[in-house]
């Protein structure tokens, strides 16, 4: 059903140069896919973080609006006001929860969608008040010209959903908060239906709800409205704890085939995926049962969060033959085939 | 600086009939508040359950969407799966989140502004999926000859604000979900700014942030954007925890008037104000550095859940002075009086 790469890890941290000479690179994953012209462009998300570093020491590094630069914030081990859970992306502290790296968006471009070139500079890089985290996860979605990149914006005041635009991945326009805290994994459709613009959303409810796939209408882009559940959380599957967009929405002659990621109450991170009717997204069709793509290689059940594959994006060719790229375990990024006939077929 | 109106409450459980023989109002409170012709009109939330209950269950009354009527979940207290809290307003279950009471919005009417009186009847009843664990905390908002009543929906996939209108207190229209999980205490700009509609939400932050006020702008109140925070809470301070949108924001010579409550890490709910910039409520020129008003008569600190003083409206005279009608310890209705110029003032 699924095939990965034999090439995986297709990037891994040493490929990729980082953005200033006293920062490591810790994880190339997640990257929005696109094709664009004869290129397979990747925008990969970046975590880096400072190279020195005392081993009684926890850092996270924020961006500085006022001076245009990273600083850190140093938390000795010792320290009573620290709260460190363990887990290596983050820790809290004085009320506050801290990341321990910061992630920028960076280019990769491939002319057979498995052989990448990465560029030395970040194409998104922290810049606006609801950045001062990083940016994360990024998508990207093909309208009328124009590529919009939906990616999740992560500062003090919380972790919200931003778009920004670009026509050539060089320049890009960014276009503010579409969904505040907390929203993240939102997939753009690449076209109006019904003369309506739509998108997948990932809201985190607090007191009551589960963590899943919702949709939200908009007129422009910019402004969304008409949310609604629509692929929840299923307990005891595979996707019982959490469901959240992966991919843009895919049209095919049976609807829109939708490759999203669910995680179990062990927080192992699979794909799945749905089909949504053609004219109707709020309509969803069909569901697989079983996923599509369980964490089994090496390089997805070891690394800085192990057990994970979470894809931001795919690339279709013209015989419908489908590349996922995806983050493995939250560290590298690794690529498998599929098809849509193959995803229709499981579905009937 | 605030004034409690003698009568205080002025609304209590008692003045409610339930809206069926086999229930009781626990809550009548948290109303929304607007001039209507001569009339004061609120829009209660009432709160409540099944009469019949034995000792060792707990109940979450629930509308069920297909009969059209409410159903009950009991639970036994020596149910394995039961986790309570000791909290009166809900339980954990098998996994989610249950509320002891299902609320409704009801109309009461004054000419004087202390004296109401209760319709019999709900004007706004459970009736859609996202409100079938209830409507509760409206903020009306006149636009134009229409009254546009933002509320929280409540049901198992999460809290929402939904938006009703009404030409007339009579018809309503449902306008769906403007904002999605988990977002409350909406309070929508009383006419457009800069072309644009605004409204103070109160976005949910989960791993990173705080619980405070936000604003978003739409061009047309169903879609919504441009979300930015505006009034975080203060550690230390009486809205050190949280704070949210309480009356809808009054228009002054100085600015944009609101009145809003705040929470401190004891969960004491106090109101307290800001004032926006006229004609850019981006900018906040002014806030109040100690409380408008803290839970201090015996009706705010003893109920339902004490030490809570919860604003949803206020209505103005044409002399500036503020009437509030606020919710006290979720339990009953009460009133205070102050005015824009004492507020103003404070600012300095």
């Amino acid at each position: 059903m699924i095939t990965r790469l034999s090439g995986n890890p297709i990037i891994g941290i040493e490929d990729v140069k980082p953005s200033r000479d006293d920062y490591e690179v810790v994880c190339a994953f997640n990257p929005a896919a696109v094709r664009y012209g004869h290129e397979t462009i990747l925008l990969l998300r970046i975590a880096e973080r400072p190279k020195a570093k005392n081993d009684n020491e926890r850092i996270a590094p924020i961006f500085d609006l006022e001076s245009g630069t990273l600083r850190h914030i140093r938390v000795t081990t010792d320290d009573p006001d620290l709260e460190d859970s363990g887990d290596p992306r983050g820790f809290r502290y004085r009320g506050g929860n801290y990341l321990t790296s910061i992630s920028h968006l960076r280019i990769a471009r491939s002319n057979d969608g498995e052989h990448f070139s990465i560029e030395d500079r970040p194409a998104l890089f922290p810049r606006e008040p609801y950045e001062t985290y990083g940016l994360e996860d990024p998508r990207i979605t093909p309208i009328g010209g124009d590529y919009y990149i939906a990616y999740k914006a992560v500062s003090e005041t919380g972790i919200c959903t931003a778009l920004a635009k670009t026509r050539d991945f060089k320049d890009f326009e960014r276009l503010g908060v579409i969904f505040c805290p907390e929203n993240l994994d939102v997939a753009l459709f690449p076209e109006k239906i019904a003369d309506t613009y739509w998108a997948l959303t990932r809201p985190v409810p607090g007191f009551i709800g589960r963590r899943g796939i919702w949709l939200a209408a908009s007129p422009d882009l910019l402004h969304w409205g008409r949310h609604q559940p629509l692929i929840l959380p299923r307990p005891g599957l595979f996707d019982g704890a959490k469901t959240g967009a992966s991919c843009i929405p895919i049209r095919t002659d049976e609807g829109w085939l939708e490759i999203y990621h669910g995680a179990d109450d062990d927080d192992t991170y699979c794909l799945g995926f749905a089909l949504l009717h053609p004219e109707d997204p709020r309509r969803v069709l069909g569901r697989c049962q079983a996923p599509l793509m369980t964490p089994e290689a090496a390089y997805e059940t070891q690394g800085f969060y192990p057990n994970v594959i979470f894809a931001c994006g795919a690339v279709v060719d013209d015989n419908g033959t489908i590349t996922i790229y995806y983050g493995a375990a939250d560290t590298v990024t690794a690529a498998s085939r599929t098809s849509i006939d193959t995803l229709l077929n499981a579905l009937v």
